[in-house]
């Protein structure tokens, strides 16, 4: 048996993604599973940050993954490792995921008995930042080599995330990277967002992002 | 006067892009324009690369810059300080720019008397790869901290370029990067592409793109 399941996945015929998101956030609450839709650039460090984030949470928590590809399987494989349940999504060349989509890639999964699932989105700063997955909470990337102006040129994705992780902090010292102009640029977009600069390579700050989910997790299955 | 002009683009209204994008080659050939295409990643670099590709050529050849971006004009400030011709085109949210609205940009810059023309495409590596341009020829930059993996997950993309400039090369000892893999990779998608390593920080690698660059331009004005 492989290791994961992959699906290729329809362009979603509904018009009206907002309600359809509604109503998929709807399901996950009453099987209790909390959805975490993790948005970024290609390569900034998504898939091993997941990888960081079910190390961190596994032995607390069930846990589950949606990779969202264009065709490859590449972080599934990866992701697959950790032992964690994981479906790979392959969207045939669109660049975003939307709610019905998503809900594709959770029947798929089969997500009922899980208590966290992460969608990993497609690797882009545009297009997955104008459709609601369904997901209870988004979070997004910056890597520190992608420099600190992105949030002037990519507003929309950082004015729609509850989290912001700053990857690769390890990585600092080598490029030049303002994290106080990214704070001050940012909280003009979304004064509310949570900012947590970590290094998936070497763990530092996983603790304070596994912190931020294992609450959302319990406020998520204790609320009526 | 402001450094460069900003214009919003309209969606082409033409179905068939490639033909559009076969005429304004033809134009172009006319006017003795060699454009090219820039494509990459969010934060990969092109616009310190673009700056740096302008300071190498600019007294020898007449030199102007499309930059394509979502709603900023970020780069467009940064490229105008080089004292080459810019225009700024907002794609209003589209993530890729087709032969239409890459006519609309050169027509804003006016580009009868210039030599060579940098489309820097939207930063993304999926919607832009799938528009012919209507330029000479296509180059994208992949760099370094974004990972060794990229021709795995973005296969179109590389599989559409006439050059790779791997970026961010003076960082290679701080990332897990295999070059050598990346060459493996790439060369099953695209056997003729070129590979250039380079650091548009340092200027390593700079040498060896603007000799290309002034090939290139050398043999669109030359061929009959």
């Amino acid at each position: 048996m492989d290791a994961f399941k992959v699906i290729e996945i329809k362009e979603s015929v509904f018009e009206d993604n907002n309600r359809q998101a509604a109503v998929l956030r709807d399901e996950l609450k009453q099987s209790r599973t909390f959805l975490l839709n993790l948005m970024s650039s290609p390569g900034s460090g998504k898939t091993t940050t997941v990888v960081r984030t079910i190390e961190a949470l596994k032995d607390e928590m069930k846990i589950g993954v949606v990779e969202a590809d264009v065709d490859s399987d590449v972080d599934a494989a990866t992701v697959a490792r950790t032992g964690a349940r994981v479906i790979q999504v392959h969207t045939g060349g669109m660049c975003h995921m939307d709610a019905n989509m998503t809900r594709q890639g959770l029947s798929g999964l089969d997500t009922q008995d899980l208590d966290f699932v992460i969608l990993e989105n497609i690797g882009n700063l545009l297009c997955p930042a104008e459709f609601d997955t369904g997901a209870v909470k988004n979070a997004m990337i910056l890597s520190v080599p992608e420099g600190d102006d992105k949030p002037l040129k990519y507003p929309l994705m950082f004015s729609v995330v509850d989290v912001l992780l700053v990857n690769k902090i390890d990585a600092m010292s080598f490029f030049d990277f303002d994290l106080e102009a990214v704070r001050r640029r940012v909280a003009r977009l979304n004064p509310k967002i949570r900012i947590i600069p970590i290094s998936a390579k070497t763990g530092q700050g996983i603790d304070e992002w596994a912190g931020w989910i294992r609450s959302e997790v319990r406020r998520w299955q204790q609320d009526k």
